[in-house]
């Protein structure tokens, strides 16, 4: 089987390549293609704090409506935030030199606002635009939809990531099998900046850009949404997909109803393998930490429990060294704010019930303590409050280890 | 001059002893006592999961109308956390071995809501009662109002701290000059288990306890519970405040007015400076930070940025790194939910500007880095919102080390 990446999905090139932004020498321009307009959601970071390519993004795609989209450039190496206007003038020539190299390719004329900018690195400087400039033209001109080209797009959007973080799914819809594959990058943080997570997906399958828009943020919410390594939301975390209905056989457009079902799930798979890779990959991370909080008096509350578990840098140390120290996670469900019943609260860990009637289970701990080394923990909280299945959230993270401090307290800006 | 611990306040003795709980043999029960009925408030967890002790504690001080206490008996090493009934019972016969041991010495009656119960420790573990019901009249029998049996005292109620923590004021009311003195515990952890904040203040000022009751909660709020080393409230924490009215010339009790306003100034003070060594002491410090916010668009709003700031992992490695790199208190605020305007935000570390209208100010950062050096960082954010004074919060914390990790991921259960 070949490696799929975001090359496999039919009518999508992709190119990487090192500009001299980054002084490491390695990737830091990176762009994604469509051969035909696609459409296209984006989610883009909740921060008040934004970076200039959010502002511009928010212009080329609606929150509500979506919008139609070439192509994604992205740099790596400098964050383009907290740079005023020049940072969206920047921002807004990244796309025009995007949209002229892939005119002259195509010898078709490309409007700015289908091009969709993103920048991740340092906060506070302005992009070194003579790299840039230089950059887009030969970027364009690389564009492949081999694999290669795929492999070299996933590392060329990375900054401190450890591995490239890819997926890939096939669903059969309306008569023809359509490919969704994606890329992303995020978690490890640019040292010694921000992190910012990036998430591209692309499909063959024809959807309008508004139902587009309906299912994405939806998709965010469940996935991308739910990982967290330290709970420091970037100021350029952007999520996007285009749909160009080049699959094989393709008749009509996604409408609502099983096609439109069928779609999300697919569309949630790819997105939730991207999510977890993420936590997997933070910073110093040595396991994947899997937080589920059931039971609550609200989805809110289970969320907000679950959210104080996996952001406790008591829970996430007590993860990173192994130890079964229940007494962590339950309180940290006890002061987040949501409602419980401690007499009835249940604490399991990796399926093993440690805490239950308001104490210890009994169980014995070493059974536990093996567990916890392995390297996904999974972490249940049961907060006693209901049996409804949907009052419940689900989170990712990752273990805090001496290794995220060495990231983020030794390098120097 | 001598150095002041909690008996210099006229009426109070104390002890400290090893009873066995601990396997370091470093003490580990504790007794703080007043010659006459003393006056008392306290503010207890807000932690949904609380040990026995403070379900008993709150049955001995009502969080409004107050009480009255003749002793505050602790114990360090195991919490009483998630023990059920069982846990009660004992947390009750600490209470009821501690009067039983005073009225022995004093021949007076001593009714057992007169005692106020303190453990800390690991969670999920019964008490050693043994161990304790042999300890409790031993140490009863040395209490005394010498400096020494104060600095016993400070350092019977400590875990893993690494400094004991006292602070002393004295201010002239109704005629009488009268003493507030206290102690703390906190923000070293217990290895492995919960941080728990422990603070008992002493005055021989004469005050109702109601009155008391009106004022300490607001004290809390200014300074305990504007500490934060890790974002993770314990299940145990307490602070109480005793009165016993013993201030040599004292007249008469204070009541609404001048007099008031100056005492509650004074215990703020004490409490104030308590606070500050709890957040210098965390856990692998190295250095005290101060947060403050201003310009918020509400106090709730300052609060909420400024609590983001201090508990951003992010931000805390680079103030242990000394990287001037302002961005992440910027985006920590910006992603805290308060609202902001990023382009009349202002941020300054140790009084100097860094970014503002939007973009960095141009200082040079050599000079940044310089103070960032120092034991005290102070990190100013302002929203950009108002002018009132009343819109902003201060938090005291520290910096996140390896030494953090170290001894919360390695030592075991």
């Amino acid at each position: 089987m070949p490696n799929h990446t975001i090359t496999s999905v039919k009518g999508f090139r992709a190119a990487a390549m090192h500009c001299g932004i980054k002084t490491s020498g390695k990737p830091d321009l990176a762009m994604l293609v469509s051969d035909v307009p696609a459409a296209a959601a984006a989610v883009f970071t909740r921060n008040k704090v934004v970076g200039a390519p959010i502002i511009v993004g928010r212009r080329h795609i609606h929150p509500k409506n979506g919008g139609i989209l070439r192509a994604c450039i992205t740099n790596s190496g400098c964050a383009n935030v907290c740079t005023g206007q020049r940072g969206i003038d920047d921002a807004l020539e990244m796309c025009g030199l995007t949209a002229d190299a892939l005119a002259k390719l195509t010898n078709q004329e490309i409007p700015i606002n289908q091009v969709l900018p993103f920048s991740t690195g340092v906060i506070g400087h302005f992009l070194p635009m003579e790299k840039i400039r230089g950059g887009i033209p030969r970027i364009a001109a690389n564009l492949s939809d081999s694999q290669q080209a795929g492999e070299a797009y996933a590392n060329g959007i990375l900054t401190t990531d450890l591995v490239t973080k890819t997926a890939h799914t096939t669903v059969t819809l309306n008569g023809a099998k359509i490919t969704i594959a994606g890329n992303c990058k995020g978690s490890g943080m640019i040292a010694p900046n921000m992190a910012t997570m990036l998430a591209y997906i692309a499909t063959d399958a024809a959807i309008s850009p508004k139902l587009l828009a309906k299912i994405v943020p939806q998709v965010a919410d469940e996935t991308f949404n739910c990982v967290s390594v330290d709970q420091h939301t970037s100021t350029s975390d952007t999520f996007v997909v285009m749909a160009n209905g080049l699959a094989n056989g393709w008749k009509r457009p996604i409408i609502l109803g099983a096609a439109f079902k069928k779609f999300s799930d697919a569309l949630l798979e790819v997105a939730d393998s991207l999510a977890q890779q993420i936590a997997k990959d933070g910073e110093g991370a040595t396991k994947l930490v899997t937080v589920c909080v059931t039971g609550g008096k609200s989805k809110a509350d289970a969320k907000r429990a679950a959210e104080a578990i996996a952001n406790s840098p008591l829970c996430k140390t007590a993860i990173h060294g192994g130890d079964p120290n229940w007494g962590r996670f339950v309180s940290a469900a006890g002061y987040s704010g949501a409602a419980m019943n401690p007499e009835k609260a249940i604490c399991d860990i990796n399926d093993i019930v440690v805490f239950k009637n308001g104490r210890p289970s009994g169980v014995d701990l070493a059974k536990v303590e093996k567990e916890m080394k392995t390297k996904h923990v999974r972490v249940t909280v049961d907060l006693g409050l209901s049996k409804t299945s949907g009052n419940s959230h689900r989170v990712y993270t990752c273990d805090l280890s001496r290794e995220y401090i060495a990231i983020n307290a030794d390098y120097h800006t």
